[in-house]
C-alpha cells in the first residue's frame, strides 16, 4: 500500500501543481523554523531577563496577579521581513486560564499584519490549542518581500516562539516601524479584555493607525494609582504617558492616591505629557443603581483630581469619556470590557484628541 | 468566633442598609426561582419536543453536526415582565466544547436587555461556569415594572433554565415583542461566531432595532443549499426568508444546488420574498491567493445564480456584500467570522436594504 500511495502521489503532483499555479499559488515545500528572538521584538517598556515579557518582575515589589501579568506578552509583537509565501508558528504559553469574556485567540493566539500600501492589513491568526501551539498564520501568498508584524498573546506568558517559513526563503529583523515611546498604564480595558485577537486592543489599533509605539502596561483589575506603578514609570524612558487609571480604583482611592502618584512620576519626568483618560461610562450602570453611583462617584473624583493638578501643570491633560465606547450601548462584551466594536469606538474617540496633544510635543 | 461574627454582622447590617438606601438601592432579600418554560420563549421556527431547541430533530433527516446544532438554543430568548429589582438565573448546558474564536458568554452564557424609552437596552449577562451555571444578571435596579428579554446560549443546548427574582416580586409572561416571522438560514456567521454575547448576532441586533422576529437557523459550516434544509423551510410559516447561504458551499455546489433548493422552497411558498445575502468578502483573502480565488469563484457563482433566478421571479432578491463587514479590515476575529465590530457594520449594511424590501410586503 505504501508503494502504491507513492506512485499515486508522484502521478498526482503535476496535476495538483497545475491547479495551484492556475490559482496563482505555489506548491507546499519543507519549512524551516527560526527563533523569533533573533528578530525584532517591539512593545517592551524595558529590558527583561526573559525576552517575551513586559516588565522585569524582579526589579519591582509586585503583588499578585500584577507579577504574573508583568510576565505576559501583552502588547508585544515581532517584526521582520520575509519573502516566504507561508508563515507558520510554533509557540508555547504558560498555562494561564481562559476566562469567560475573551476568545482563546486573544488570550493565547497570534495575530499577523502585513504592510500593504502604507497600512497594516490583517493577514492571519495563530490558532491556539492548549498551551503547545502549532499553526499556519498565512499560506499561498504571492511572491515578493513583505514586512510582517505578529502580535503575541494578551493573557499569558510566551515561553518560546518559532516562525516557520518556506525552506528557500529569507527572513530578517527590521527596525521598529513605530515611532516615539507612548507608555500606557491601565486596567483590563488597556490589557485587552475583551479584544477579539491580540492586535485589536485600543493601544495596538492606535499604534498601527498613528505609526506610534504604544507600550501596553494594562493590568486587569489592578491599576489603582499604587506607588509601585509610579516608581516603575519614573524609571522608564517615555515621550508621553497615557493613563487608563480610573477604571479600577474607587473614588476614595483616587482622592487618596492621585497627587502622590503624579508627584512621583513628575519628579522623574518634569515636563513629559501625562494624559489621563477618564474611565468609560460602563454599560453596567444602565439599570444597576449601585454600580451607577459607584462609577459616577469615581468619575467625579477622577475629573476633579486631574483638573486640580492641571491648574499648576500645563503638561497634564484630561480626556473626557462621554461617548468613548459608543452611544448604542453595544460596545462591551459584559458591560465593562469593550468588544472589538467598543475598541473601534474608543480609537475613534481617542485618536483626534491624542493627535492634538502629541503635536505640541513633536510626537507624530 | 462564630458568635462574635454574628454579633458583628447584626451590628453592621443597619449601617450597610443605610449606605445602600443612600445609593438608591435596596437590601438583598431571599429570591424565588421560576421555570423559564412558564414564560414566553421566542425565536423558535417550529414547535419542538424540548422547549429550548430550534428545530424538531426527529422530524428531519439531519446529519451531524446539524442535528446537534438544531438542539442548540441559538437565537432563542425568554421575555417577561417583572417588578423585581434583582434578576438571577440558574441554567444547565449540554457540555458542548468552547472553541477558539468565541467567548464563553456567547457560547453558554445569557444576555439580558430591558425595554427603556422604546428601545432594548443592555442590562447584564449570565456568567457561564462549566455547564451548571448560577449567576446574577442584574441587581440593585429601581422600582417599577420592566419588560425583559433574555437571550439563551448560541453554541450549546439549554437543558433547564430558572430565573430568580426577589421573593415579594411578580413575574409574568408577555406577548412576543417582535412582529412577523423572518426565517434566516445561514452559516456560522448567522449562527453567531464570533459575537461577544448571545444578543449580539446580526439577527438579534436587527430584531431589536427593527422590532421584527428574526428566527435564527444558522448552522456553522453546514449551510450548503442541501435539499433537507429546503424541505425544512418548505414546512415553515414565514413572512420572508433571508439566506446567508453562500458562505459554506463551493462555487460548484452553488451551481449544482441553487435551482433545486429554490424550487423546493418556492413550491411551498409561491410568493414569499426570498432574500439572498451575498457572502461577505472575507479578510482571509487579503494575502492568501488560494482563498482569494475560492471566495471569488463562490461569490461569482452565487451572484450569477441568484440574478438568473430573479429574471423569472420578482420576489427573489440579492443583497451585495461589498463593505458589509466594513472597509477597515478589522471586522472579523479570525478572517472569516465577524466580531461585534463586524456585526455592527453588517447590521448597518443590511438594515436599510432589508427595510426597503420588507416594506413591499407590509413587513414593518
Amino acid at each position: 500500500m505504501k508503494n502504491l500511495s507513492l506512485v499515486f502521489r508522484s502521478l498526482a503532483l503535476p496535476v495538483l501543481l497545475l491547479t495551484l499555479n492556475a490559482a496563482g499559488a505555489q506548491e507546499k515545500q519543507p519549512l524551516r523554523y527560526v527563533d523569533a528572538a533573533t528578530l525584532t521584538v517591539i512593545g517592551k517598556s524595558m529590558p527583561t531577563p526573559k525576552l517575551f515579557q513586559r516588565v522585569d518582575t524582579a526589579r519591582y515589589e509586585l503583588w499578585q496577579p500584577v507579577k504574573n501579568y508583568s510576565a505576559f506578552s501583552t502588547g508585544l509583537a515581532v517584526v521582520f521581513r520575509t519573502d516566504s509565501r507561508t508563515i507558520r508558528a510554533r509557540w508555547k504559553t504558560g498555562g494561564y486560564g481562559l476566562g469567560h469574556n475573551m476568545t482563546a485567540i486573544a488570550r493565547k493566539g497570534l495575530d499577523l499584519y502585513i504592510e500593504r500600501d502604507g497600512q497594516w492589513a490583517y493577514a492571519g491568526f495563530g490558532w491556539p490549542k492548549g498551551d503547545n501551539h502549532d499553526s499556519a498564520l498565512v499560506e499561498y501568498m504571492d511572491e515578493g518581500e513583505k514586512t510582517c508584524l505578529v502580535y503575541l498573546p494578551l493573557w499569558d506568558e510566551v515561553l518560546s516562539l518559532e516562525l516557520g517559513i518556506d525552506g528557500d526563503s529569507r527572513i530578517e529583523a527590521v527596525p521598529n516601524p513605530f515611532r516615539h515611546r507612548i507608555v500606557v498604564l491601565g486596567s483590563s480595558i488597556t490589557h485587552g479584555a475583551s479584544a477579539g485577537r491580540p492586535g485589536m486592543t485600543w493601544t495596538a489599533r492606535l499604534a498601527r493607525r498613528m505609526g506610534l509605539d504604544f507600550l501596553n502596561l494594562g493590568y486587569s483589575g489592578q491599576c489603582k494609582l499604587q506607588p509601585e506603578f509610579a516608581r516603575m514609570l519614573a524609571e522608564m524612558d517615555a515621550d508621553a504617558f497615557v493613563f487608563d487609571a480610573f477604571s479600577n480604583p474607587s473614588a476614595g482611592e483616587i482622592e487618596e492616591r492621585l497627587d502622590a502618584f503624579v508627584a512621583t512620576v513628575r519628579k522623574a519626568h518634569p515636563s513629559t505629557p501625562l494624559i489621563f483618560i477618564q474611565t468609560e461610562v460602563r454599560e453596567t450602570v444602565n439599570f444597576n443603581l449601585r454600580a451607577r453611583k459607584f462609577e459616577s462617584d469615581k468619575r467625579a473624583a477622577a475629573e476633579a483630581g486631574v483638573r486640580r493638578l492641571m491648574k499648576d501643570d500645563r503638561n497634564i491633560y484630561f480626556i473626557d469619556s462621554r461617548g468613548m465606547i459608543g452611544t448604542d450601548h453595544l460596545g462591551t462584551v459584559d458591560g465593562s470590557h469593550p468588544s472589538d466594536q467598543g475598541f473601534m469606538y474608543m480609537t475613534r474617540h481617542l485618536e483626534p484628541q491624542l493627535r492634538k496633544i502629541f503635536r505640541k510635543y513633536g510626537i507624530r
